[in-house]
Formats: C-alpha cells, structure tokens, sequence
C-alpha cells in the first residue's frame, strides 16, 4: 500500500515523518504524470506545488482554514489529499472531478476559481468577515506570479496592505505565466531571488524559537523585526512591503522543511504577510521543465516521451496563419495576446514579427486599451483572448475601442461550449456582452476557409471594432452541396420550405446535416451582429422558425433575431435553443452540445417532432 | 483684456514670462468657479491642476505630443488653453463642450476617458505605435492619485516598465480619490512626500545643465544616476522604481517653475518615467479645498458661500437610508463601495456603522470579489456602484459572485440616462451585461418606497445574487390611481385594451402619463430578471404591445420580453422603444428621454399614431 493510499484527509498528512513525506511527494508526481496523460489538464503547474501542497496541509487546518490557490489549476495535490484520490481518474470527465478548486465538490474548495488574480481579493474579504464574527482561523492565498501580472491582485493588495488582519499572500514564483511571464514584476522577481537566501535561517530560527512556549513567540517577533530591517539593508527597496505587506522569502519551495517553517513564522505575523517562494514549474518531470509553456495546460500525451496523442490542425492555428500572411503585405498588422501566444497560435507570428507582438501578461483589460493605443498610431492591433478571458475586458472594449471609433480587432478564440475546463471556461457570453455594445461588428466564421475570409472583412472591410469569434477545436463537417459565400448570411436546403432552421458558427454545420432530405431552409449567418436584415426577411413567411444557438440564451442572437421578427410582422412559430440559465459543468464539447440539444441529432428531432 | 483671451492655443502659452503666467493661473482658476457654479461639474480636482496643465503645454506641443488626462474630467484647463475658451460656458450642456476629454471636439484631446486607469494602458500603446512608426514624440499619462488604487494601471506599469521608450507618467497626488484616498499606495504616497524635497533641486540643477549644449545632457545623466542612488539611499524603497520607472519627485504641483524643470527634465530620459507631484485638490477655492469630496463633482452653486442650489431627496439618499435601517436589525448586513461613499449615499452608514463600511478605492473589479469573500462567512454585502462603474466588473459578478451561489446584492446606482457627464457615464448597459450572467435576479425599482421594498427582497427574499437599479435623481410621478403592489409586474389602465405599453423603471410612470384617458393597458415590470411569465400573458391577447426601454435595446429587457411573446405564440405587433445602436453625448436627462422617444409625450405620440 503506497502512503499516498493512506491519505483521507488533512490529518493523515500531518502524521506523517520525513521520509514518508519525500515519498508522498513522489508518489504524487507520478499519479499526476499517469493520469494527465490520459485526461489532459494543467501538468506543469501541478507538478510545481506538490511540497508547497504538502506543506500547507501540514500547517494549516483546511477546512477550517481556507487555502485559495489562485488560478484554481494548480489544485491536483490539493484533491489528492483532501479526499478525491479514489476518484482522481476522473479528472476532467464528465460528471468527474474539476481541473480546478469547485466548492460543490469538496468543502476543502473555498472558490470556484478559473481566472487568475481573484485570490487576495477574495481571501480578504473572508479574512474581514472573519474578524466580524471573531472567527480565528487563517485566510491563505497561494498565487501564482503569472496571476501577479494581473490588476485585480494589486487592487486587492493596495486595499489589505497595513490592514490590521492576519492574511497570508503566497506568491509561488515559477518564473512562468503560461508562457515566460513578462514585464515588470517577473524582472523585480528574478533580482530578488539572486539575493542571498538568509530569509531561510530567519525563518528557521524563528520556528524553533517558537518551540520555546511563552518567551518563544515575543522573542521571534522581536528578532523579526531586526532582521526585517537587516533584510531591507541587503535588498533595499521591497516592492511588496511598500504595498504595506510584511516580505518574507524567497523560500525554495521544493524544500519541505523550509517551506514548513516558512508558513509557521507567517501564522505569527499579525499583519497581512507575503511569502515568497520559489518553484519549479513541471518540477521532476524532464519534459515538462524543458518545455512549462507546452506542459501547462495539454491534453492526452505519451507519458514516456510527453508526445501529444491528438494532432491536426485548428482554428487557432489557422489564425495564426492568417496572421502571418497577413503581416507580411501589411506592415501596420499588429498582434496583442494575454500570456496566450501558443494558446491563441501566435507562436510563429511572435517568431516572425516580435516587434509587431506584444504579449501584455495575464491582463486583458490592459491588452485591449493597449491596443487603442497602438491603434491610435494608425498601427491595426490584432487582440487575440479566448472568449472567457475576454469578458474581463468588457468596460475597456466599451470605452476604450468601441467608443473611441478605432481599428481594431479581437480575435475571440475558444468562443462557444469548451469542453472539460467546465463552469469557469466556457465562451458562451461573448455573444451577449459583445452585442451590447454600440457600433460593433460581430462575425462567427464556422470553418478555415471562413475564418480567414472573416478576418480579411475584420481588418479591411468593417470600420470600427469588429469581433471575429470562432470555437475551439477543428471545423465540422458541411455538407458537400453547401457552397459557402462567406458573406453576412447563407441559404441552403430548401428554399420554399415552410420550416426554417437558423443557426451560426459550427452549428449551423450540424443544422444542415439535420436538414438533410427534410422539406427544411437553413440560414447560416455569418455576420451575428448585426443581424443582416435580408437573413430575417428570408424567413420571415416560414410558418416555423427555430432558431439553435451556441451561447447563453439571455441576451443572445436568438433574442435579437426573435425580436426583428416580431417588429416585421411574423406571425409563425418560432422556438430558440440555446445555452439555458445556467453555469455548464465539465464534459466533452460533443456531450455539451448534446446535451444544450446543440448536435445534429437533437436539432433534426427538434425540427420534426 | 485678459491673458486667458489672448490664448488661442499651446503656443500662446509658451509666450508668457513668469509674471504673465501667475495672472493666468489666477484668471482659469476665476473662470473654473464662474462656470461651474452655473452649470455644475468636478471643481475640486481642476482647481488643483491649473498650474499642472500650463506647465505641460509651455513644456510639449500637443497634439504632435499626447497628453492624456486620467480621469479625464481633469481636463477643463487644458480646454481653456486648447481653443476651447470661447465655448467653456457651454461645459456639460446639450451640444457644448464635454466634462471630459473628447476626440471629436479638439485634436488635443487624444481619447475619451470617463473611467479611472486607463491612461497608461493607452499611453504605452500609443507609444510602442510611435516606435513602430519612428515618430519622435512625447506621449504623458497624467493620473491622479485615486485611478491609481485601479488594477488597470498597475497591469500597464508591469507592462511597460524596463521597456526601452519614453513614456513620461504624472502622478497628480492630491491625496484624494473621489473620497479621500484610501489603500497602502495612499499612506505610501504619504512617505514620500513628507521626506526631504530634494528632488526639486535636482530637477532645478539639471534643467539648467540641459542650457550648456551637447556638454549639458551627458552631465545631467551621470549627475541623475548619482543622485538616484543617493535618493534611494535616502527613501529606502521606491515601488515605483521597483516596477521599472525612474521615479522623480515629490514636486510642488503649484509651482510652475519647479513643475516645467521636472518635465523638461522627465523628457530627457530614454526609458519610463514616474514623476510625482503633489497638488491641492481645490487650490484656490477656501470651500473646495476644505470639502474636496464634496466639490469633487457638483451641481449648480452658489459661487460666494459655495451652497448647492439644488436640494431635495434622491434615491442615492433613499438606498442610503434603507442600509442604515436595515443595519440596526441585521448585524451582517455590509457596505462595500469603489470611492463612492457621498455619490452612492453611503455616508450616514459609513459613520454608523465603521467595521461594516467598506470603502475600497476606484476598483469595481476588487469591490465584488472581495464582496464574494465576505459573503462566504456568512455576512450579507451589498456593493454599490453606479452602473457605468459596474460594468468594469462584469467577469467578477459572473465568476466570483453568480458562479459561487453567494448571497450578495448589486445596488446599481445611475442606472438608465445620466445626463451631463455624456457618452463615458451612461447607465445603459446594466440590464444587458447583468442579463446575460445565470441565476441573477435584476430588480428595477421606480419609486422610493419600491427601492426600499426591492432591497428588502434582495437582501431576504430571493436567493443569490440580486440586483436592484435606480436612476440618477428623484422619483418620477405616478398618477394617483396607481397602487403599487412591488411585486414582479403591476398593471395599470384599462384591462381589455388591446393595446399594452409595457416598461420599467422610471419610464413606467412616463408610460402611465402617457396613457391617461386612452384604451390602453400598461405592463410595469418591477422584475426584469427573470421577466414573470404572467407579465407576458397579460399582453399575449392584445393586438398591440409597446415596448418602452431606458437601456440599451441590444441585448436589453425589450428583446428578452419579444422572444417570450413569440414562443408563446403571439401574433399581434410589437414595437421595442430603447436606446439604439449608438454612444449617448450630454444632454440633460429630459432632454436624453426626449430624445429617445421615452418620455410621456413621446410614449403618447407613438402609441396613438
């Protein structure tokens, strides 16, 4: 029996001894190698937090203590030992466990947490609440550097800074986002971990001295206070105590030990507390060190060579390519991305054009009002986010593109049902949030060929903000009789029938093999905001439309079509499927849309029912 | 004739000697009371950058160089210096000139921006477009102290910081936000400025080495980078050259001399720029110095004892009001607001209730997540924001507030038409970005007694995260016979009219003015979200339903109501009156509801035609 097995909860861990800790470790890597590579997820950030995982559940009493991991990816070893070791096969599966923290799961999950930098805001509004209820226990944040580049952190940071609150900040520096972390704070980073690590010693001494009751604790906090200035002496400025929080660190956080008597001294600090430490991203696995940006979120690989098991391209990577050729005749083409570049298939357009590529860091609000700068300068910015990460940037789409009249375009990959990321990655509200704002064009290209047509109209056709969505994954299947006009809306089917199907983006490619030999007229938009008026018109006389979307339902393309319907006089039927009122929980994209009655099959039993 | 007529643009303020420049500082400040005592605007915060201003247009030529105002209300100076003198008594008045930075009225305001934190994201754009462009010019950010408290900033700094470009940031402190400044950078900006002012002298001595040609610049450099490490010495940490900037100051932002040697100094640095000065927020002005919040903005005044001239309750007060009641009895009940305590009637609670006040500076996004974590121990927040504000936050309420299943209500002030402060302030947007997040319930009160009756059900009744929108201003008037019952829907007026005229909010009293004496029924939806099915029934029979909508009609209530009656078969005509497809400029309030055919006499016009 592996020790790991041994493990029901916090308390077992806290039992353990030296050894048996090293080997738990070891045996967590390799059920985190074993079982990534059959379900995908996050590898190498998972593969980073292991001691630091151990030795949180070592110091702390989760549930009672709430530890908050910030972005909720890096929470593997935290379900291996908080009761979801049997079922961590599961992972990523339908009605299996979550790749991130997901409270209806496990009381040991505070938040649902799929976007980074919402940690220390969140962590201090329970650190807050506690104090109301006089409640003692300890509020921990654990965030990643990447999440560090991200506004929300330092909104937070600013607000709990000095307070009079016990919270404790770990920052667990892998030197990452997803891909190379960048700007300011990662250079502050490296300059402080090549300072001489005596923060370990202090840390040390002071648990020890802890060990002595009484005298223990006032002594280790007379000595820290010496040693925080000696500290300040060596480092000079530190960014994070003019932030109002008392520094600790850096700590190698793959020393158990030190990690340990790290976040004992923090339990004692009665002001808000950042400690540093520093990880390895993809630790022990040579592959997923060599290559943290490949092996930060992958999906099914050879374990033995890390090889990806699926391949063929994407609508990401034919973005990529469009880009590419795009930038070689237009020198003004500019590419902006959120620590996104292999994710949104950047990668060869970074290569290519670093001058004309700006990877902002995990900020989009700043990667779209960037843009509007760069736009101002005549230069058309390229903003590529996945569609989740992009309602982050609503206001500065708002403000600071759209009403600013500018060339600009957002790339919105990853743009409808997403599969086994679950509740906090789906892309099924940009339809809505998007279509709210004034003057903007909205295309849902639903193939290759398409893609590229649209970002061609994007960047030289439509004026203003123009919005290219498009799914994650590769293009379905049309019928071979479908000839596409890449146009703001097509016909296909039968074009006296009674019936008509509307749809865009992949769907509509699963609405015309519904139709297939049905008395049925299909109308495939391009272009979903606006509406063409002529798409409504080409339905308007049908005595049932049904109209099936990949997007919430509220606020959606179906309502705007049902409303320019109604205000020309229809007098049909008329019934709108989409996304219903609610958050979509893990599964794959084929099972999502089956079951939001999305594929082929549900729409043709839809239609003739 | 004064100096201040004799400026017809930058340059004609580079003529002026010393003496010449205080007699224009001292006539803005003159016209700055005269004209917004008559048509009410933000006084304190343009009182304070009178001197700031002159010494940026002696110093850079705009627009060639780009000077960028954040917030943009800071910019009444700059008008008066940038051509716009002759019209500045129109300041906020339908077709005058804007309150704020705005594109289409001079080429010398470079964006418009009505929210905090944007300048630097759009000043590093423009500057790495200039790079790209191989365009010399000088692009400066000037932030005040409070847009600093916002994440956006810090994700731009992080970004541009160590870059290899000139961008010059201002930061304006003058110790305030909106309401006096709160958070670490505060008390940090605090530090700061009460070390010795050394720094004046520094720019001061190499201001005057840059007049020895060739030789001079060199010196100015070895003698600056001598001097930094002296200042470090001196300061100890500096945050901002943690982030990569070189950090000059503090410098007496009244000072015009000190002021234009720093800039002159700041514009020979080939890397980023930090310069800090410290102004007065109301210099000049005994009222508006001493009550800065409250002369933050404001309406029309009595220019001698500074006495508002408009009086009277407003539901701002009515929500204030209600928290404090509702405070005595429920010991959980919080408020969290983004620097908006006076402006979002909170001030009474605030001093009542201290431990459950939660001011926590111009960030929206923090504001609600933090409201999460205070959630999540059982305490019972209620973030109140005005709804343009609001929508910086939209991933947040979706993600660490809807998706958590916490009980947390949105008081979304400012909803609907805001009138003065034009196309960056609007509330329009709510009901669409709300509308689309699952699970939410949105509550659009019309009345006094309504708002108190929806917080009542939002805070105990309905599960969740609820909503309740208010208009700017007073309670419309209801005709007599309307007896209210604040529940999700009222009808009014005569029960087998074929036509209905449904609405909501404070457009709903309109509709019932408007269907005085005529065969009308009137819908008024006191729940938007979800709309009560019954609602909908109640106007399913008629033959025609009118749609009356102060909000955006993309994606707003009107499409959710059209898609409702459709599926349910309905067969008459429908018509959707809603803000369309564009940016709304100032405007009174009236004058915006006329304008969009929303109020009685419109409403009235449109359903008999």
């Amino acid at each position: 029996m592996s020790i790991l097995d041994t493990i029901a909860g916090p308390e077992d861990v806290k039992r353990l001894d030296e050894a048996q800790l090293d080997a738990l470790c070891a045996e967590i890597r390799e059920t985190l190698l074993k079982t990534v590579s059959h379900t995908g997820g996050h590898l190498a950030s998972n593969l980073g937090v292991v001691e630091l995982t151990v030795a949180l559940h070592r110091v702390f009493r989760s549930p009672q203590d709430k530890i908050i991991f910030d972005v909720g990816h890096q929470v593997y070893t935290h379900k291996l030992l908080t009761g979801r070791r049997d079922r961590f096969d599961t992972l990523r599966q339908e009605d299996g466990i979550s790749g991130f923290s997901r409270p209806n799961e496990s009381e040991h999950d505070v938040f649902y947490s799929g976007h980074s930098g919402t940690s220390v805001s969140s962590a201090y509004g329970i650190v807050r609440g506690n104090q109301l209820n006089d409640d003692k226990s300890f509020t921990v944040a654990v965030v990643g550097d990447g999440s560090f580049t991200n506004g929300l952190v330092y909104e937070a940071l600013n607000n709990a800074g000095r307070g009079d609150c016990r919270l404790i900040v770990v920052l667990n520096d892998n030197e990452m986002s997803i891909s190379r972390n960048v700007g300011s704070l990662a250079r502050y980073l490296a300059v402080i971990r090549s300072k001489p690590e005596y923060v370990r010693f202090k840390a040390r001494t002071e648990a020890v001295l802890n060990h002595i009751p009484l005298l223990g604790k006032p002594l280790a906090r007379a000595l820290m206070r010496t040693k925080t200035r000696i500290k300040n002496d060596i480092y000079g400025s530190n960014l994070f105590e003019d932030m109002g929080f008392r520094y600790m660190g850096p700590v190698d956080g793959h020393n158990l030990p030190q990690l340990t008597d790290a976040l004992e001294t923090a339990k004692l600090v009665k002001k808000p507390v950042l400690l540093h430490i520093h990880t390895v991203k993809g630790k022990g696995c040579e592959y997923a060190e060599q290559h943290a940006d490949v092996y930060h979120g992958i999906s099914k690989f050879d374990i033995d060579s890390g090889e990806p098991l699926t391949s063929g391209t994407n609508f990401s990577e034919q973005f990529g390519k469009y880009m590419c050729e795009a930038a070689l005749h237009d020198r003004t083409l500019c590419a902006v991305t959120a620590a996104m570049a292999l994710g949104t298939g950047l990668s060869g357009f970074e290569e290519r054009y670093p001058r004309r590529f700006f990877d902002v860091g995990i900020a989009e609000e700043h990667a779209v009002t960037f843009s509007a700068g760069l736009a101002k300068t005549g230069m058309k910015p390229v903003v590529a986010l996945y569609s989740t990460f992009m309602q982050r940037a609503y206001d500065e789409i708002l403000h600071d593109a759209a009403l600013q009249g500018q060339k600009l375009v957002l790339a919105v990959d990853r743009a409808g049902l997403t599969g086994e990321d679950g509740e906090t990655h789906q892309g099924i509200y940009d339809t809505a949030f998007l279509g709210s704002i004034p003057h903007i064009t909205v295309w849902s290209p639903a193939s290759y060929r398409e893609l590229h047509a649209c970002m061609h109209r994007a960047l030289y056709v439509d004026p203003g903000v123009v919005a290219v969505r498009y799914p994650r994954g590769s293009e379905p299947d049309f019928p071979p009789d479908y000839a596409p006009s890449f146009d703001t809306f097509d016909l296909y089917g039968d074009e006296n029938a009674e019936t008509a199907v509307v749809s865009y983006g992949r769907v509509s490619a699963f609405a015309m093999q519904a139709a297939a030999g049905l008395p049925v007229r299909v109308v495939k938009l391009g272009r979903i905001r606006p509406i063409d008026p002529q798409a409504v018109e080409a339905v308007l006389r049908c005595r049932r439309v049904f109209f099936f979307e990949e997007g919430v339902r509220s606020g959606g393309v179906g309502e705007a079509f049902a409303l320019m319907l109604l205000e020309r006089g229809f007098a049909g039927q008329f019934s709108l499927t989409a996304v219903p009122d609610c958050f979509v929980p893990q599964a794959s994209v084929d099972s999502q849309l089956r079951r939001f009655g999305l594929d082929a099959d549900s729409i043709r039993k839809k239609i003739t029912e």
